[in-house]
């Protein structure tokens, strides 16, 4: 089959051939590029909400709610989780997100569970990839689940339209630090199990933090919505918050302003794929790097001096 | 003042010296290549431990108490904390680590703390180069502490030659996810805050779910230890764990995998840190990266030919 037949199936919404090409992606086949350009004129419409946040606060919950509350609205759904932590998801679905799985019978959803990971880096590439499938497919929304708040999160959610930060009250002493960190790249902070104590505090303490941080470029006022979501509990409110945020995003020249972040951010994130790629070729794969590495064990060079040497031979 | 000279002050314990390449390192000052160079010959005495886990478990107070006691048993001690998702702390103390800094009085302890961030990656270089200075200033023990749980965290705990995770009782649902991914990386698994409920529970599982999972490479069986750091309660049994991987670690063919193994981390990244920086200059820096960004965005090119096409013009 042709990239450009590839790519018309999975325009057309075929299901089977969009999930071996994601599948594909996430194992780094080289030839998902020449599909991937194929598909490249058929996206730029799904809007992606980013969902981030520690473990534990009911991340999987509020996307569970999420899906159905979009889907009555009549908006095909696409999800994809990002576990880089889990080396047994496999694109699978794990254990925990089988709440979510009630809506896999539902031909308007389409669920994707990420594991990418490795010394080498290369999480954030399959992202944006597979963002790019699931918006060739038609999906109109797309939640992205991230757990952790290292850089790699900090990526997704700048390609993400909208970015929830959740969190829940009592997690303790350093969750200051995390609040300091997310300040700048949350779009909406979602106060989640809001009857445990210590949700109005948390609310007061997220709200003066915003009013004592810089004013956002974007000029956008982030807002605050508590959530139980295990019982429905302020889901209106966090949708109204995520349109109101759309609304924000879409008109003509934030759209030109976030188009070129995102954009930057995939690009690089490419380029220093491919060039990860080129350089173990070049090394001669895992042997050749290993043979760098004893040339620095044995002492006859420095690492810094080693990886000059590799940069001068590969680069131009 | 010559490299060589930097080193050797820094070599002779000059803290002025060593922070002001620390700085400059942290913020990517190309001349400071000359003088980890210098310094390298110095380096790999220092041994490694590192701890990780979600925010709130206390990885702080932690630090703390194990600075007290490698300190009572005479050794120098080094602290590098890493915190990507905190703007604000730009190689200062945050508040919630006030209490550490009561050993800033101490000249056996010396504490950094890294923020280091941005779409262009870079967390990982700037620490392990951070881990060298320490290393070369004669820090017998150095103990690195991250925040998260994503790639980046993942090979911070590959260079660490004994990694802590710490966890408590009661963080709910997804913690499984963590616990499956941070199985392979845990050498030593801290309940902390063990006063809480449900700490037997959590040991029960955590010892379950290394009896199901695959034996490790190495042969190693993590220890799990259950602490309650802020009142000192089993640091002694942690103190043991740590002493006891430490004894596995340094027999003479473990030092050989584990140094090839965090050398091949170190170099990756090197290379990968050092062809981004050249493509941006390629590309005639943040300018030129724009410019490219136009052209996908005109719809000249798609994203995937544009990355390809400066691909072949950067590399050989």
């Amino acid at each position: 089959m042709e990239p450009k037949e590839w790519a018309e199936r999975i325009v057309a919404g075929d299901v089977r051939v969009a999930s071996r090409l994601m599948r594909d992606i996430d194992d780094r086949m080289p030839w998902v590029l020449d599909v991937l350009k194929e598909l490249y004129p058929y996206t730029g419409k799904a809007y992606v909400v980013g969902i981030t946040g520690a473990p534990g606060v009911g991340k999987s919950t509020l996307v569970d709610v999420l899906i159905e509350r979009f889907r009555a609205r009549g908006d095909q759904v696409g999800v994809v989780v990002i576990d880089p932590t889990s080396p047994f998801t496999g694109g699978a679905i794990l254990g925990d997100r089988i709440r979510m799985q009630r809506h896999s019978t539902d031909g308007g959803v389409f669920i994707r569970s990420l594991a990418t990971r490795g010394s080498m880096g290369g999480l954030s590439r399959s992202t944006s990839d597979i963002l790019r499938v699931m918006d060739a497919m038609g999906k109109d929304i797309v939640l992205l689940e991230t757990v952790g708040v290292g850089q790699d999160e900090v990526d997704v959610v700048n390609i993400a339209h909208t970015s929830m930060i959740v969190m829940i009250p009592g997690l303790g002493d350093d969750i200051q630090a995390i609040k300091a960190g997310i300040l700048e790249i949350g779009d909406i902070f979602v106060i989640n199990k809001c009857e445990r104590e210590g949700a109005e505090r948390m609310e007061r303490e997220i709200m003066m933090m915003l009013e004592l941080g810089a004013q956002r470029e974007d000029g956008w006022v982030p807002k605050i919505v508590k959530t139980e979501a295990i019982k429905g509990k302020g889901i209106k409110e966090l949708l109204e918050a995520i349109d109101a945020h759309r609304n924000f995003q879409e008109a003509p020249d934030r759209k030109r302003v976030f188009l070129q972040k995102s954009l930057k951010i995939e690009l690089m994130t490419h380029l220093r794929d491919g060039i990860t790629t080129r350089i173990l070729g070049f090394l001669g794969n895992e042997e050749g790097l290993n043979r760098a590495v004893e040339e620095i064990i044995s002492g006859e060079k420095d690492l810094y001096t080693k990886s000059e040497e590799i940069l001068d031979r590969v680069l131009c």
